[in-house]
C-alpha cells in the first residue's frame, strides 16, 4: 500500500521504516527536503540526523509534505502536536481528502518547562482539532499512548500483552487501521468510540511521562485488565 | 487503626466497609448526620440509601465531618472532587494537621453533560489543591483510577494482576498508604512521585470513562507492563 508520513522525526522514521519493512511503498514528507538531508547534528533528544537513518532505509522515499500526502492512500501524522494542524495544512487538505489520516501526535507543550503539559485537553483534543480542520479526511487517533519503538513492535514489552486504542468517527477507517496495527503485532486493540475519545488517550500523556521517570525507561505499555 | 472517612457515598461506604472488615475503627463523616440517616431514596447513580448500607455495617460509626476527621489517625477524602476542598474545610484543618490524608476523589465536572470533563487538570490537580489548602496534612493521592469495588478488592478483575498508583510529597506517608493498599490486596503499587503527579492519575479519568462505555462495565483495571 502507498503510505505517506508527515514528519521526519523519531516517530516518522520508526513508523516509516516498519511500514517499508512490511512491504509498503512509503514516502516521508518534510517542509524542506534539502535542509532535512543536509542536517548532520543530532536533535534535541539525541537522535541521529535524518540522513543517517535514511541511508539505512533506502527504500523509503523522501519528499515534501505535499508530495508525501499526495503519495499516500493512508497518511500518518507524525509531526509535533503543537504544529500538526499547520503541517497538515502545508501538506494540503486536497491531498488528504477521503483518505485515512492516522494521527499519532500528542499536543505536548514544552513552553512551561518539564514535564510538558498539554496544549489542548479535557474539553477538546488534537485529534478533534485535526478532524475539524480537515473534515474530508477520516482521522483515526492511534499509537499515541506508547513510545515509537513500542508503537511498531508491541512485543518489545510484556511479550506484547498490552493494549492499544483507536478513536475516530469512521468505522471502516478504524477497521483498516486495526488491520495495520495487527500487522505491527498488536493483538489487543480497543475501539474507544468517536474522535472525541482522543481526549482520553492524549490525556494519558501526563501519567505516561511520570511513569517514564519512575520506571527509568520509555519501554512500557498499558494493559486494560478485566 | 482509627480511620476517618469524609463522604458517605459509594466510595466512602466501600472503603469504610472494607477497612472495618479488616479490623480498623472507622468513622464516616457527613455534613448532616440526621439527614443522612433519614434519606430513604436511592442516589442519582441508583445506589441504596446510606442507612441501608449502615444497617449491614453496624461496626462503622457515623459522625459529622469534624468528628470523623478528629477520630482518624488516617483520613480518607471520599467526597465529590468538585466539593472536596469545601468538605475538608468543614472537617477542619486542625483535625487534619500532621495526618495522612488519602485523596481518592476525582474532580469530575458534570455541569457540561456526559461524559464529565475535569474541573481542574493539566497544570494543576485536585490532589495539589487539597495539599495547598491543607499544608499541614500529608496528602497521598491513591485509588482514584479504579471503581470503588476494585479499589478495595483488586482481585475482582484480572486476578488482581494490575497496577495502582500513589502520589505525594511525604515518603513515609506514601509508605504507610502502600501498606494499607497491600492489605486490600494490591500487589503492584507504583510511586509516581510528588503530589503534582496526581495530574497524571486524575487525567486517566477521561479514558476510564470511555473504557467503561466501551467495555460495558466499571470492573476493569490498568496494568503497567514492562
Amino acid at each position: 500500500m502507498k503510505i505517506g508520513i508527515i514528519g521526519t522525526g523519531m516517530v516518522g522514521q520508526t513508523i516509516g521504516g516498519r511500514l517499508s519493512g512490511l512491504g509498503h511503498d512509503v514516502m516521508i514528507g518534510t517542509r524542506d527536503v534539502a535542509g532535512t538531508l543536509a542536517r548532520s547534528e543530532r536533535d534535541a533528544f539525541g537522535n541521529p540526523p535524518f540522513k543517517e537513518w535514511h541511508a539505512m532505509h533506502p527504500g523509503v522515499k523522501l519528499g515534501t509534505m505535499r508530495e508525501a500526502a499526495a503519495h499516500g492512500e493512508f497518511v500518518v501524522n507524525a509531526t509535533h502536536g503543537v504544529s500538526s494542524v499547520d503541517a497538515l495544512t502545508t501538506a494540503g487538505a486536497e491531498n488528504l481528502r477521503g483518505k485515512i489520516l492516522i494521527d499519532v501526535a500528542n499536543p505536548l507543550d514544552f513552553s512551561r518547562g518539564m514535564p510538558p503539559s498539554l496544549a489542548v485537553s479535557n474539553t477538546d483534543s488534537l485529534g478533534e482539532r485535526i478532524q475539524r480542520a480537515f473534515p474530508d479526511a477520516k482521522v483515526v487517533k492511534a499509537l499515541n499512548t506508547v513510545s515509537a519503538p513500542v508503537q511498531v513492535n508491541p512485543g518489545l514489552v510484556g511479550s506484547g500483552d498490552h493494549t492499544i486504542f483507536v478513536s475516530g468517527n469512521d468505522a471502516s477507517a478504524k477497521a483498516k487501521v486495526r488491520e495495520l496495527l495487527q500487522s505491527f503485532g498488536w493483538g489487543h486493540v480497543i475501539d474507544l468510540g468517536d474522535i472525541t475519545t482522543a481526549r482520553g488517550t492524549e490525556m494519558l500523556l501526563p501519567i505516561w511521562l511520570r511513569l517514564m521517570a519512575a520506571l527509568g525507561t520509555p519501554l512500557f505499555g498499558i494493559k486494560v485488565v478485566q
